[in-house]
Formats: C-alpha cells, structure tokens, sequence
C-alpha cells in the first residue's frame, strides 16, 4: 500500500479514514490533527501554561512530543503510586517518563504517593477497603486528586491527558450501557474548570485510534512502558474496549462514529440539561479546598484521614 | 434445576431475574408478567378492541395467546407479503396464523399485498430500486401502513405487536451506537396517537428474552414459523443482536437492564424534548389521510404510484 500523499510505502492504513500514508508523512498528519482537534474543542492556546499527565505508556507521552511539537508551553506531571508488575511497574514507568523529559530538556514533575503520603496504592486500597481492596478506585480518585493539586498550585492553566478514542469509546459504551445519565452529561474533550478550585481539562487525543498513538510512539523512536497496569486485567473497560474492536473490525470506523455521533448530538441538544439528570453541584473540601461533590470533606481527605488511624 | 414455586423440575431457568420455573408455573408467571408490563406502561384496558399484528412466528403468535389468556378482545391482522423461502415462507407462515385462530376461535383479517396492490413486496422493492432493491424498507414500510390502515378502518383502539427484549435491544442498540436522537426519543413501549390518522402502539412483550418467548411457545404446544425471513440474512438487527447475546452470556441481565435503564432515564428527563431532536411533525397524506412526515402523499402512495406508472 502505497502513501496518499507521495506515493512512498505506507507505514499505516487508517481504514476509517480511507488514508495511507509513510512514515514521514504521518509524523506530520499526527499533529496536524492534534492541532485541529485542539482549536475544534477550544482546548488551549499558545498563551497557557499546559500541564501534561504522564504515565510513561504511549498514549502520555505521544501527547507530551506532539504539543512540544505544536510549541506549546507545557510541563509534565508523573505520579508515582507504588504498583509492582513483574519487573515495578511504576519504577519502570517513571523511569521512561523521566528518560523522555530529559532527551527533550522538558520540565517533569514527580509527585511520589508512598513518599508523600505514607502508603503505596495497593495498600491503602487493602487498609481501607475501597473498591473491595481492589487499587482501581483509590488510584483514579488519588490521582485526579493530585493532578488538580499540583495543576492549581503550579498555576497552569489546563491540565491534558492522553486518553485516546478507544479508551473514550470504552466509557461512553459503558455509560451507554447502563444509561448513567450524570456521566453521559459530563463526557468531553473538554471540561472547563466549573469549580475556582478545579482546573480546566482536556483530552487532545480523544479522536486518534490506540493503534495510531501505538504507530506514533514508535515510529517518533519513544521508549514507553508497554504492559497495562498489572490490575487492569478483567476492568470492564477492557471487556468493553474488545466488544468495540470487534465492532470496528466488522465496520470499519464504527468507533470513531459512535464517539463522534454522540458528541454532535449531545451539542444539537439530545440532552436536557435543567432536569434531574444535570451535573452534581461542587463544594468545597473544607481541609484541601479541591473539589467535593458531598459537603464537608473531599473523599481523597477523608480517605487519608481513615487510614491515619 | 428445581422450580422456585413449587421444587419440580424447571423447564427453564433465568439468570437475570435468578428465577428457575416449572412448566406449570412458567405458564402462569408469563401471563401474569405480560399484564404487569400492560399496566405499568398503560398500553390498553379490557374495555379496549385489541388489533395483534400476526405473521406467523413464536413472538406474535405468543402474545395473541396471552392477551387471550388474560381475556383481552383481540382479533389478529396478518398480511401476506409475497415471500418466498424454501417452501414459500409467506405461504407457511399465513398457514400457521390460521391455524392458531381457527383453533382458539378467533377473528383473523388476512391482506394479501400482492392480491390487493398487484406486485409482491419482492418485486416492488425491485420495480422501486428502494433500499437498493433489497426489500426490507418496502416491507416495513407497507407492513406500518397496512397495519394502521385497517386499524383505523376497522376501529381499534390499539394495534400490538409481538416485539421482544432482543429486537427492542438491537434496535435501541443500532440507534445508540449511531446516536440517532429522534429515534432515541421515539423509541417506547407504547406509542400514543399524537395524529388524528394514527393508532395508538403497543408492545406486551418488550420485556421478555426471545428465548422466553421461544420456551412459551413450544410448552403451549404452538406451532410456528421456525424460519427467519429470507431476506434478513445480513440484517443489521441480527448483528446487533449477537454482540448484545455475547453481552449477555458475559454478564447476565446485561440486556434487560440496557433496555429498562434507558427507559428510566428517559422518564427522568435524561433528553431534551424542545430542540433540534425533536420528533418530527406529521402530514396528513392527500391521498390515504394518513400521517406522513413530508407535506403531499405519503411514501406508501408515492411507492404505489411509481409502480403503477
């Protein structure tokens, strides 16, 4: 197969998009989108301050080198939780976070869990039994917790993380499934900041195949971490993410229209707003001033506060 | 397998509502579901003349012999359409509506499309080139038209199909991962008559699995239309319905709960009934009086019309 756009070998076929294209011209087609996505969505300009979630897989990192590329000013943001796999998980893991920051001379700020806060993940889920001792929920509060901490403190403007079509399609299916009505208001490419103690979010990579961020990374020669989170397997994202991928093989760029179609409906007014289904009201954690959806103390304080005990 | 009422064997067991029945009590408890079903969603009252859309397979013939069990005034409108199968499957399944009638005693109205309009819908399908010749639009089509024609001549309150909990699934599925808002809106278990030239829909049986249905048939000793449709072969329905059947061996209820979440949050208010989505207005057709959604003559005249030329 040959590429669209000089005739050279393709190294990628996007079938959704009917697009080959070689090596050099998807290195330029890459952030190209981004940047269209970015204006489309009014997700930031050259003016912010961009915080960069890092995890040290692909997806993080493709977004952190292609908004370098864009020049826009950006920092990132490692948390270390303390998960082992076969080898550490999250020492490997900052390891590569890290070696990328330092061969493009970029700013990388690494917030350790176990040093800051006593306990690693795994076992703060185990002490407190959230999630029935399963990580997975403790990790995704502790770390929108972080993020929105460091991101207010440090002053930047936005915070960016590199969730990509699969993983946005996962969760709109699964909200889709059981009909949640307050996630399904609430999923964007964007989320502005509706709260003065939250920062604005956005998800530039929220229209890009995990099979193009995977092409990406390599072809840009990024060394990322390639296993999931050794408790990832059995999520429901997963399963929801194979359903998906059967669909697609079957109707190619079925995935892209499922998010795509939800997005366009949602802004042609599908969704009632003024009903009992419209957002959770925010308060104010009265110990770390972050966002709350209950009065009184955020769930991440009250977490801490248990396991000090 | 012991039956939960009264520990003889079980003739089928459900996972979803953990609920395993003998054949006695099996059926007793679909009866008893189906009126509940009725009620909740105030489809029709015994005072109400009851027409059963029939076409010969296990869901139609199911639910005429429950709405009879529980002593509704019904009689069944079966339209013959001209198909043919193995042996023609038009012709077997008129067969066996009439003999589920004559056997129980009821009124049965049988219209022969090709007798009455002078084409098969096979060949009018292929006359009009409609869905690309393939015949499945010019037989809902026609099917919805007939239906509510001699509904209304014939002065019934209310025409029931035999829709079950897959085909509600499939085809809230279809319009979800499209997200398709005026079908989303539209799709209820029972439809109003919000024009004056409409019938008032209704479907008892949307909240049964087609197994469940199936299971009915057979212990009422039911003879039906085995065979699907010739021409459903590659229907998008089928393929919907197998990802939701792997859905649901994976996580059991998986399928009911997608339904009923997405009539509860629809109760809810979850979409916006004032805006681009809305339903559309319906026409009066100049020709038939019934309701059509573009000014002039409706889709079935115009289809008449062309064929006639």
């Amino acid at each position: 197969m040959k590429c669209r756009k000089c005739s050279a070998k393709a190294v990628i076929n996007m079938r959704q998009h009917k697009l080959a294209l070689c090596k050099s011209h998807y290195l330029d087609w890459i952030p190209e989108q981004t940047q269209r996505f970015i204006d489309k969505y009014k997700m930031f300009t050259h003016d912010d301050n961009i915080l960069v979630a890092v995890s040290g897989g692909k997806d993080s990192l493709a977004l952190w080198d292609i908004l370098v590329r864009l020049g826009y000013r950006t920092a990132g943001l490692y948390i270390g939780l303390g998960i082992d796999g076969g080898i550490s998980y999250s020492d490997e893991s900052q390891r590569l976070a890290k070696k990328f920051a330092q061969s493009c001379n970029l700013h990388l700020i690494s917030v350790g869990f176990p040093e800051e806060y006593g306990s690693t993940i795994p076992e703060i889920a185990k002490l407190t039994m959230r999630g029935r001792g399963k990580p997975c929920s403790v990790c995704g509060m502790s770390r929108r917790h972080i993020m929105n901490r460091v991101a207010r403190e440090e002053e930047f403007d936005v915070l960016v993380t590199g969730h990509n079509l699969d993983d946005e399609a996962a969760v709109l299916f699964g909200n889709t499934i059981n009909w949640q009505g307050g996630y399904l208001l609430r999923q964007q490419p964007v989320l502005e900041a509706n709260h003065p103690g939250l920062v604005k979010k956005a998800k530039p990579l929220c229209r890009f195949y995990e099979r193009e961020m995977a092409a990406y990374t390599i072809l840009r020669d990024i060394e990322y971490v390639y296993d999931e989170c050794p408790y990832s397997v059995g999520a429901k994202s997963i399963y929801y993410k194979e359903l998906l991928n059967k669909l697609e093989t079957d109707r190619p760029g079925a995935k892209l229209n499922f998010y795509l179609s939800f997005l366009r409906a949602k802004k042609e007014g599908l969704f009632s707003s003024s009903t009992d289904q419209k957002p959770m009201e925010l308060n104010t954690c009265n110990n770390c001033g972050q966002p709350t959806s209950v009065p009184g103390e955020c769930a991440f304080c009250r977490m801490l506060v248990s396991i000090a005990d």
